[in-house]
């Protein structure tokens, strides 16, 4: 009876919604029908740029960030700092650090972390090109900006050594306060973090 | 900065996705990455259905359900019953009763409540149609199957007033306690009801 009530166009268009992050079935039905009422100011131009996503959209073959053309924008710009390549887990990390405009260098995005447990090793990991980046004579410093998780860390860990014996200065992120952060509601990992990494005022 | 990260064509995807119901910024960029990386099984997919949704989808004249086709699966499915009609403020509540199998006649899709606060009237909603539709003698009963919100009812009792005289049965739904609910977690007006309408047993 619910085939006959939606039909197999919008049940297959409530199927597809519902396996992207942070939807389920619920809400994708409340989608669909927001998209049904905005046929012309959304449904029209989500179909269009998926599209388009589709049709551009590709992997830089140098630094695994998303762009519309190979090399990225952010590798071929030429106001970006050859010196630092700050290593991120995802793409999304990517976008935060430009979001924030904290770097000024080129991005490598490792594509996860490893765990062992869920069968992800070095080679999953676009470990090896980040290794025969780092041999380039142009390239200064390594700054890791993983996520602080277990993963994250030993993901560090084994990059780290990797590059030990190159020239390049391995960084990581500093741990502390958040900027707007309560100490209240931090961690005593944090808040230990926080006070040895203590800074002159 | 952001617009030389992800680029004018994802920065629209985004931007789109954004204004869906139950996402936004941060979980449409999540979206979209998840996206990219189920390009052949979740992107193309999608940008098609929505294609088909977009070129196919059209409203009931009858009913005001969202079909592939006027008069809509419903309408002109013969084994249900003309004799009941299931009024519903919103298309998604149609699909909510078709789920449940709850009825087997055809529907009325309001398409909203009654608020004068907001300027909604009575010609803001398909109320006259509704009356017209339960001038056909065909029809015995009107079920308003509305929310049980102030607005619900406010629109329930409208429309029974406009139905008086007629020689429909006007019913609505029976309040009680939810099917796996908690008397302890339901409210008092709720558990009243449920007292109130009591059934032997």
């Amino acid at each position: 009876m619910s085939q006959s009530a939606t039909g197999p166009e919008l049940d297959r268009l409530i199927q597809l919604l519902a396996r992207l992050p942070g939807l389920g079935p619920r809400s994708a039905r409340r989608a669909v029908l927001h998209l049904i009422r905005k046929r012309e100011q959304l449904l029209l131009p989500l179909a269009e740029a998926l599209q388009i996503a589709a049709e551009r959209i590709t992997l830089c073959s140098i630094c695994g960030n998303v762009d519309t053309r190979d090399p990225c924008a952010i590798c071929t710009d030429p106001r970006r700092d050859p010196a630092i390549l700050c290593v991120v887990e995802t793409v999304g990390d990517l976008w935060a650090l430009e979001r924030a405009q904290a770097t000024r260098g080129r991005y490598h995005v490792l594509g996860g972390t490893l765990s062992p447990l869920d069968g992800i090793g070095p080679d999953d990991l676009s470990i090896a090109a980040l290794v025969a980046r780092a041999q380039n004579p142009e390239v200064r410093e390594v700054i890791l900006a993983v996520n602080a998780t277990v993963e994250g860390q030993t993901t560090a860990h084994y990059v780290t050594d990797l590059l030990h014996g190159t020239d390049v200065r391995v960084t990581r992120l500093a741990h502390g306060v958040p900027v707007g952060g309560e100490l209240d509601y931090l961690d005593d990992g944090t808040l230990a973090a926080a006070i040895r990494s203590r800074t002159p005022f």
